[in-house]
């Protein structure tokens, strides 16, 4: 009679690539079909929007707290944007991890690289490409109607983003969004099964090896 | 108009455990099912037994030619086991991985650490754990009628190499041999899909961010 219960270390699964490759329209696809994965939810010191809610789009803190936050190193990682400061509360990555949960992360190469408090045998990176630069200018036009100066902006930083494309572990051309979510699915299946994420191998093969009585 | 030439570099999968777990069974399932993964085989100098076909259980080859092989650092590893010399070819593995084939070892912790000069990238390393020793035991009786003191050493061989166990990348229990192919197909599909076994994927970036004329 052994203690089989086999749980899995979560792990967190960045997803980057340019505005307009699909990577939201894929992160709530995942959020939706994986019960065991959640979304990470930021710390940040700027005013909620009309429709954001408190501890679910963000955890809305003010500029105090979250200064203390950052001086006790509770943040895996943290920045100001444009006056505001927005982190992502180690405390609750962690239990989720302890606890089997996957943390889904919709960040840009900076965020990513920004992680860095995080432990890096917990990170499954993956870039997500557009299938070429027309596609992703016609779903930013299409997208909002905007001026050709927003749009060159747009493009510019979409290249800039790309161009870390060789920092990630994996990398998915969004030609369709059923034949990616295949490969998010293949992708997730094996990182789960790694021996790293399995913590009760250790007490599984200790007993198995055991001389028997 | 891209030329959209995928080609993956193939990978090396080592499938260890101990004798009667299931490997051998597992390696014929996957070689089976996957047309475009081949078992690796060995160089020896030692004489084909009754049955065995020079070129596809080993290339049989005479002690000069090994030597000069192993001088010439044509071997990814090589030993001598009961005066025999035994050694895997690394022009036939690197032009497999090359083509985008994926080479397969069904090796003992030994062999498998011993492939230092294959690159660690190429390497998938899977250990294939038995549901209990008692279970093991009862298979390795079973396959033939043996006394006692071989099966204490075989079990004791089985102890030795299941202490190996935490050098692999992947641990399967294999429970049953569906659930076991489950968790390769699940690895493999993940594995082909890392970025460093993309290598078009340099190509495609550099086209699509090209300013377009």
């Amino acid at each position: 009679m052994s203690n089989n219960k086999r749980e899995r270390r979560g792990l967190m699964l960045i997803l980057s690539g340019p505005s307009g490759a699909g990577k939201t329209a894929l992160s709530h696809l995942l959020l939706d079909e994986y019960k065991d994965m959640e979304l990470s939810i930021s710390s940040t010191t700027r005013a909620p929007r009309r429709g954001e809610v408190d501890g679910k789009d963000y955890n809305f803190v003010d500029e105090d707290t979250f200064q203390n936050m950052a001086e006790n190193d509770d943040f895996l990682e943290w920045a100001e944007v444009f006056g505001a400061l927005y982190g992502t509360p180690k405390a609750a990555v962690e239990a989720a991890l302890g606890k089997g949960r996957d943390v889904l992360f919709d960040i840009d190469w900076q965020g990513a690289q920004q992680l860095k408090q995080a432990a890096a045998s917990d990170l499954v990176k993956v870039f997500i490409l557009p299938p070429n630069l027309k596609e992703l200018e016609a779903r930013l036009r299409k997208r909002d109607q905007d001026h050709d100066s927003v749009i060159a902006e747009r493009m510019a930083r979409a290249r800039d983003e790309i161009s870390h494309w060789g920092e990630y572990h994996y990398v998915i051309v969004n030609e369709d969004v059923e034949s990616s979510m295949d490969d998010l699915r293949a992708i997730l299946s094996a990182e789960r099964r790694l021996r790293k994420r399995q913590p009760w191998l250790a007490g599984f093969v200790r007993n198995m090896t055991q001389p028997f009585n």
